[in-house]
């Protein structure tokens, strides 16, 4: 299944994207998509109803992100063998993990604020993990059934706030808007091999960054049971996986976005997502 | 005003310590002490209360962590110049941040769970503050606006997950009970000086951390605007601010908690904890 979130910001409704491409209004199934309701079982509950039966909704309007409420939103760093080449850095020998902000959460095609003092906001296509049930000291071969789906996730990232101002790098992950995440929460039944998905990245048209999520250096499953090991994962945490290569800060010179600057992104059967980036106003 | 929760986990009033020491429900004045509550003005109406006119709870029941969904639960490192030359760190130039993890925060008395594979869990007696108005972009003259008041936090840390795993100090900060707050949520009103309050850490009945917040490197006012430049605070998002000297890992020879050890600490004017540490069961 194909699922998503519609309406305008903050009053968002569940909806269902149908065969036809369609989206189906799901409100009379789940009252949204969020923590509360993926534990109370919102995608077995979905997954029951015949999508013709659900009310069709215009096409055209604004998608949110694909979960409301995220407790935990973790990302990788360096997760593709390239990438890190690109940046200079070692390849990790286990996962490097740091934190965006939920509140950074948007829809996927919602305009993205360049931080006020920003010298260097930077762009990275990522594929990023919805979790569905409590993972707490999962095993690799068990971590797949505690995924509820997998949604594009734009990891927006400001590199002198993440690497020029002292110790940990979520100071530039987490500025407000930085967390595109959609269209879709693409069940895992949708994906023959999350392990073999086209990435792909323009900045105004041209082809920045191509990838596919086999270069991954820990794979999907890996990560699920590694992040358990530190912390418990809850429904309607995200973790997104780390971008292949071709970021503004591994250009020569590096290149990093400005106003006005369009970003086009996806991932093979995940959907695409597209943002005007502003030079914040105040 | 001293406010707190009350009750089972999960199920926690909200309820405020009159100057008798005698709990009074709050229930029917908020709901709960939430992101949402407090953005709804939650403080504003309890202070208009006599809490006299509210009823007693039996004393000796649980208390839970000061607030609850809490979004984002920031932790600032090395803020104590003594304990970075305890840690053999370098004095930071700016504040070093990380993630501790919402779901961590327990009561202040609850038991806390020493994780899995943990051989280094180590104690970190901390003053919280507790966020009440949405801060972005906020100077350090207006930063002590936006806070709603300031608890005891314990920063219970894994140091191999935090320093022997690669990258990032969070795999160290967010295990499952890791983040005691409380017992109270004081108003800064209730505190002549939040820059002079005596702090201590006592594990089985031996005084080990021994401090005062005027020692902290970045003062409660500078943090709040500094991570504004960042990340949006919200309401109900939690800091804590550093540990003054005299964790285990800084100790000769190192030493850290195990099965049945006991943790109580303290901050002048904000209240007391105690905590029992237990083996992981599985």
């Amino acid at each position: 299944m194909k699922l998503l979130r519609f309406g305008a910001a903050g009053a968002e409704k569940p909806g269902l994207l149908d065969k036809d491409g369609t989206i189906r209004d799901l409100s009379s199934v789940v009252s949204d998509i969020t923590p509360e309701t993926l534990k109370a079982g919102a995608i077995e509950k979905i997954a029951k109803v015949d999508p013709a039966t659900l009310p069709a909704v215009a096409p055209g309007g604004r998608i949110g992100p694909v979960v409301s409420r995220t407790g935990n939103f973790i990302a990788v760093g360096l997760n593709y063998v390239d990438h890190a080449h690109e940046t200079n850095s070692p390849i990790p020998s286990e996962p490097i993990l740091f934190n965006k902000t939920p509140n950074s959460m948007i829809g996927p095609n919602d305009p993205v604020t360049i931080p006020k003092a920003s010298t260097k906001t930077d762009w990275e296509v990522e594929l990023a993990i919805v979790i569905g049930k409590t993972a707490l000291y999962v095993s690799e071969a068990d971590a797949l059934s505690y995924v509820a789906g997998f949604a594009v996730c734009h990891d927006v990232s400001e590199r002198a706030f993440q690497t020029e101002r002292g110790g940990q790098w979520m100071k530039g992950k987490g500025s407000p808007t930085f967390g595109p995440l959609g269209p879709w929460l693409v069940t895992p039944d949708e994906i023959a091999d999350v392990q073999n998905l086209d990435m792909f990245l323009d900045v105004n048209g041209k082809r920045c960054q191509t990838g596919n999520t086999k270069t991954m250096i820990f794979g999907v499953a890996h990560l699920v049971s590694y992040i358990s090991q530190f912390l418990q994962l809850d429904p309607g945490d995200v973790i997104t996986t780390g971008t292949p290569p071709g970021v503004g800060m591994g250009m020569k010179p590096p290149t990093y976005l400005k106003d006005g600057d369009v970003v086009r992104l996806g991932i093979a059967g995940l959907g695409e997502q597209q943002q005007t980036f502003h030079a914040y106003k105040g």
